[in-house]
């Protein structure tokens, strides 16, 4: 029993997993938020997509209206798919990362400054702030993952 | 040789692990799935994006006319990116969580509730039902990939 | 310190996973430079979504006729999308297969062929190529996908 929860485990007690398990969680759960704030504008700004989810506005065309888009949803909707774009090349490449044995230090940098920036992103996307926020802040979790990438490839290279 | 296979295989032997590798690789392949309905769609419903995919029907107006949007078609495509914003979390969270030594019995009620939640909301948005069904399934996905991101940030917490 | 490293890079000195970290990171990478063509196409095309990056352009009605749809730029948004549709249910399942004690010489027959299928599918997208160029890439590397997910439902299965 012991020896193999201490087996199972063995990934979770290494500490560069760990970190990488707890960033990759928290840009993971981030990218699911915008599921919710995007729910929060359809219903907040009355504008569906689909007809079933305008049926209790009532039937015909009072519930038809509510079939539109809005800008601050589809706003919402660009951000989330930016983050399907980014996060989820992360969170691929920053497993193979974080098995490619790097400095705890390096590799807690390179976490760090990608969740840093994917936050500020949304907030750069959703308020919205002037450029270039939002295309540094894109800019820079990009280069974290390609700089990731590069030492897995250094690391890892069989084709 | 013997001492490399199993060495690569162990955490395949591990019983959590073999359960997320089940339920991760269904999901998957049902999302994989919805890119074959689209397609069915397309073609029956003849209703294209690319211009060079209308090229069989013949050259100039004809064809053109076939680049359109269809209603089916749309559908399925707002299903497809659904799976994408919903399993791609759960893939990532799950293989985080199968890693953290959870109970087997939790772990499989986490993984069994998050598959048919998601299989019952293909059905729920290709029908349509009637919501709040598509509502609920989806919701009830998203609440076991929170509670599963729980459990490894409690676990493995290195900021 | 040895003997955590050691630990630490297991996975990675295994031949089938060093195969598969290589090419995951290949078309990962490959899936990112979709941003970078996207980019590349709204600028020279000046054809933008958000309000805030015709900033430069002006204020008001000179630069609001920026916001609109390009053929070019919405051609690579399409290419960018199948790939996320594609390539993450190859780094999902591929991990998994990874660690299913795959032969050395069959994965790579899989990864090769799943890399050369993506990135021909991808001059097929944005050239572009006649059909059925673009349709029998994907097929290919969705079979191999599929392929994948048959071995590690067969080696894991516990649902």
């Amino acid at each position: 029993r012991r020896g193999e929860m201490a087996k199972s485990t063995q990934l979770i007690d290494n500490e560069v997993f760990r970190a990488y398990a707890t960033h990759a969680a928290i840009v993971l759960l981030k990218m699911m938020l915008m599921s919710l704030i995007t729910a929060y504008f359809r219903i907040t700004r009355k504008a569906f997509v689909n007809p079933e989810d305008t049926a209790s506005f009532g039937k015909g065309e009072s519930a038809k209206k509510f079939l539109r888009t809005d800008p601050d949803v589809e706003r919402v909707r660009r951000g989330h798919l930016n983050d399907l774009e980014n996060i989820v090349p992360f969170v691929g490449i920053g497993l193979l990362y974080a098995l490619s044995g790097p400095e705890l230090s390096t590799a807690l940098l390179h976490f760090r400054i990608f969740t840093g920036a994917r936050i500020l992103h949304t907030f750069a996307y959703l308020i919205p702030l002037p450029q270039p926020g939002r295309g540094l802040s894109w800019a820079v979790g990009y280069s974290v993952t390609f700089s990731m990438a590069y030492k897995v490839l250094k690391t890892a290279w069989l084709l």
